[in-house]
């Protein structure tokens, strides 16, 4: 379908109808769409602009993924429906490395997702094959299996749009986790090291312009940056921009 | 899928599956799904309950209904997915017409939902047959499209799950506009003559029921309580209902 652009809300149309083209080539599930809408209904009480506790956490976010050993980012199907250029661009600037991870999963929409990341620059994308596979302890959804080289050795993992049941694993596995979410009464939120409340499609494409920024800084200042950020009290903040949204209707 | 009755969410668990078997058998567009999660999330910050204020939208729009001379309720995807039975009651207890309308139209969709409504009671359904169309100004979507002897001839139109752009468009066409719509900063719930924020599965079962017990209202007094009722106050206090939710978060 074509949108006009002329409808006052075409970019969330218009990233609605991007969704819905992944779900169609086999990279997005049906949960993906429904968890998309939600998604929307949170961005809709952030103005659908990215907040300023957000900008704090991406510095912080940055700050991690720069100063980690073995950094990974985890893809599923929305992240890879929505950002693959700029998640593959991110993952070039740290370095770090791409791994497929999915709840709802399939090796079908594995591969799928792997080779549109691909298609977009990545060089190796890992996950998709069984073998390497280890389990993270206490999550109950496929997504405890995990690559070895990969989120099995991480120190840092990037996780746009998780579900809370592995976000917690992977903290009590002793990593941290920088989680994008824009529900910050989430399991997810409360429980990552770093939350960036804020929608993906804003979200990446900032990542990577802050951590193309911070890549000069040393080890010891992104140390600096990333422990002094209180992530409790960021996410709180972000409550707040909402209700503040709210109130400006109420 | 089988969701286990003791499961906190439930009812908000079984309503998704209801909508996914809809959307396998044609029923529901998928960007059907991608809305249901937004309801969801906005569901949510109202503790999955009718509000107080939603009682008070319900009383007004029984009124606009059973005062109406011409009264339409058009009729989406998901909203015959959800609630067919009670809103083909509800079609028969004012009584009204009811009309298919889709953002996201196809012939096949329309007459499967048509199909759906009368195995479920409806004598007539109007919106499929498209020699009888009309055009309302101001509508960029298929939806502008409308049949001539339902919501094009109507003067009072209920819109469970609606699109802004045509809700504004209906008010503008010069008839009163009863929506159904979780999110209260909307612009459907801005535009409407009365918004009931609630969930639909919840809404349409108490309007049949308010609607069946103002039946023998006179016609004076039917317009007496719509005539009382302020959309934007009312609007209002949904979105204090959810703010109140939050503010036990941040």
């Amino acid at each position: 379908m074509k949108i006009s652009p002329n409808h006052p809300r075409f970019r969330s149309l218009e990233t609605r109808e991007r969704l819905v083209q992944g779900f169609q080539s086999g990279i997005v599930a049906s949960q993906g769409l429904i968890a998309q809408g939600r998604g929307e209904a949170f961005d809709y009480m952030l103005g659908e602009v990215t907040p300023k506790s957000s900008r704090l956490a991406t510095k912080a976010a940055s700050a991690l993924l720069l100063g980690a050993k073995s950094p990974v980012i985890s893809i599923n199907g929305n992240t890879a429906a929505l950002v693959a250029r700029d998640v593959v661009k991110l993952a070039h600037s740290v370095p770090a490395e791409l791994e497929v991870n999915l709840f709802h999963r399939s090796l079908a929409r594995e591969r799928r997702i792997a080779s549109l990341l691909k298609r977009n620059g990545a060089d190796r994308v890992l996950g998709v094959d069984s073998k390497t596979k280890v389990r993270i302890r206490g999550v109950a959804s496929p997504r405890r299996s995990v690559d070895a080289q990969g989120i099995g050795n991480a120190d840092v993992v990037l996780i746009p749009l998780e579900d809370g049941d592995r976000a917690e694993a992977l903290r009590k596995a002793g990593k941290a986790v920088i989680a994008i979410d824009l529900n910050p009464m989430s399991r997810t939120s409360l429980a990552a090291t770093v939350t960036i409340v804020d929608n993906i499609i804003r979200a990446i494409p900032e990542l990577l312009r802050i951590t193309e920024k911070m890549k000069p800084l040393s080890r010891s200042r992104l140390g600096a940056i990333a422990s002094s950020f209180d992530n409790e009290k960021n996410v709180a903040r972000a409550m707040k921009d909402m209700i503040h949204y709210m109130q400006g209707w109420a």
